[in-house]
């Protein structure tokens, strides 16, 4: 039985994220639910798709993935369901998948548009009950995807603008920008390992001490091994889980130390260019 | 295998919420568990009434529905369990279950007193560890509820004093109030679609541009078909996902922009009656 | 199939508990996952040492919980498996098991150093996804724990320090100290029923008015029966779930309002002795 992951923004003070699971265990009572994460600032797509491209690749490949962070709830807006690779992907419209669409070929898209499969009356406002958990029920189930609606292409799917990597400027600083900035306050960036590798040279993401890391106004020296590298409350540089350059505070807070968040600029160079 | 759904004030910091599942999970393996939310505030019940009514309804209807927001827990007040065409009900008897038990007919009511099936010592302060938990157990795995203890009147179990509908003024006016506001900031009155065609005419509530809505010192023309349907920013009203009027702002907070909160005043009424 | 409990740091708002769950179900698809809670206040070791030892008498005896309250994550620190009459517990060797090796006899530890068995590459920052979460799943789906890497002896495990017991002063007072503050304000003590009973008196921990408690700069008379033993907004000492000593306010907040919290003092002692 597949497992359906849930990623929304409904919050845990609410019901609505216990009402959809209600609804799917009352149309697909196999299956199992796994939340993501409910907290997503509200109509935060962009740390939705970050959340979202984040979490599945460690989800068993079957797994039905339903995204709700849908401030377009109600309106024309389509309902797509995605095949790909790391599969099946339902979500509005809006941009939300289009990291999980650069990491992982789309097989298929289908425009979700079948009401005998929704639950009515169809509220205006809450379509993660009555379109996206009945839906997912029925994907678990076994339902085929064709049956969701007409196939749509995958250049027709909304997409996001974002800076999915850092770009290389004049002086040989490869300039990134924070992408997520997550409980602990770790700064995470858009600069990944290859990036650096390719810009300075292989090897050198890694505990070394001679490429310089700019965030806000302070200089860090090196990239670090582990967290405990340096002394508590300092500032370090690491290749994060996610395989891209972080900036944080051992045993302390990034965001908050530097009063950095989404969209700040960080740059990464040989430490005698960083300044430049 | 029946569903346990739970409904508490426990909050999510704490092991208490976890420790209600390690209790069931040892006494019947087999139960599935599903959160309501653990994030009512501390001992607010009415709020709890309307997490629990505005969820049943999606569950199976075999669920056995448990909500422990329970600011008596250690004195003298009832446990009860209560059957319902929605599933078991089982609470404090503190009035929590007056919404449920206004909308579903209650076939069965059992006071929870067989020592048996509780966990031993009894605590004082956690009856959702002692007693609640288990006895879900018991009943997921089958045990008949009459063996809870002795049956009891519905009439006998406490109610809560709400303002279930709005009520219609000497103006022709719908005064209603704001019974809950969620996490986007909506704020969800207890003038329901069918009140507004009640009084205004059938097909009144959806897509109208000649019923108006007073809340605070706004005055707001019309009930949208969607969020979208007015600018970012702007207040409109909309008939939401319980059937009843809600007034949001679209990408924004209505609770934070017009202050308001539950109990606090909303009437509607055809626009040129409205600031009569 | 049994129980993985997780208990962690990493909040709901990130994708990381979400993650190790996808891991779970990539691995050892039946395991059954129970959060004990995800908001440990960031690298509070005590603070997931105190919520695990409260928790897990209440799960199935053969349950894998797995902790991960972590700041030592990617440094030399190593990570255990120590099996007990409470099931196996998999963490950080930092002293998050403290409470429970004090609490259960350790028949086995060992040091998880098996990298067959973790995802890689294994990341510098989140070896809860790389280590903790497929490492409880190949135990839950029955790979023995000698399999993990080499026995260590209990003796070498780090331990925390940490008041376990209240001390009696020369003038025949328990002296304690907040434990734990809950959701709900309560100050949880170290000071058990058993001690009080020991210093004062079989039956002197319960509903007696004649045992005084010392908060703060108040005095409170008597052990109540329950919260609503006295009026609301007054303060209570009672014996909690944990049959520890608890300093509440019956529908209120007693941290806030005695602007109390962990390690504060906290005194018991017969009524005629406390101010001394």
């Amino acid at each position: 039985m597949p497992v359906i992951s849930l990623l929304t923004d409904f919050g845990l003070s609410d019901s609505y994220a216990g009402i959809m699971k209600g609804v799917i265990a009352s149309l697909c009572p196999d299956a199992r639910v796994i939340d993501i994460t409910h907290q997503v600032a509200p109509g935060d797509i962009y740390g939705a798709a970050y959340a979202l491209s984040s979490a599945c690749p460690y989800f068993p490949k079957d797994t039905i993935h339903v995204t709700v962070v849908d401030p377009g709830v109600g309106s024309g807006r389509r309902i797509i369901a995605v095949r790909t690779g790391a599969g099946i992907f339902l979500a509005p419209d809006n941009g939300v998948l289009s990291m999980v669409a650069d990491k992982y070929r789309v097989s298929a898209a289908y425009s979700v548009e079948n009401r005998d499969i929704f639950i009515h009356p169809v509220s205006k406002t809450f379509h993660g009950r009555d379109i996206f958990a009945p839906v997912a029920a029925y994907l678990a189930c076994k339902m085929d995807m064709a049956e969701l609606g007409p196939a749509v292409s995958e250049k027709s799917l909304v997409r996001l603008d974002y800076a999915q990597r850092p770009e290389l400027d004049e002086k040989g600083r490869l300039c990134g920008s924070v992408i997520a900035v997550d409980r602990f306050g770790n700064l995470i960036t858009n600069i990944g390992r290859e990036d650096i590798e390719e810009a300075f040279g292989a090897g050198r993401a890694d505990g070394q001490e001679d490429i310089c890391i700019n965030a806000g106004d302070r200089i860090i020296r090196g990239i670090s091994e582990s967290y405990s590298s340096v002394p508590e409350g300092a500032l370090l540089a690491i290749i994060g889980s996610t395989g891209r350059l972080e900036i944080s505070v051992n045993a302390g807070n990034a965001a908050s130390q530097l009063k950095l968040g989404r969209k700040d600029r960080v740059t990464a160079a040989p430490c005698d260019a960083i300044n430049d």
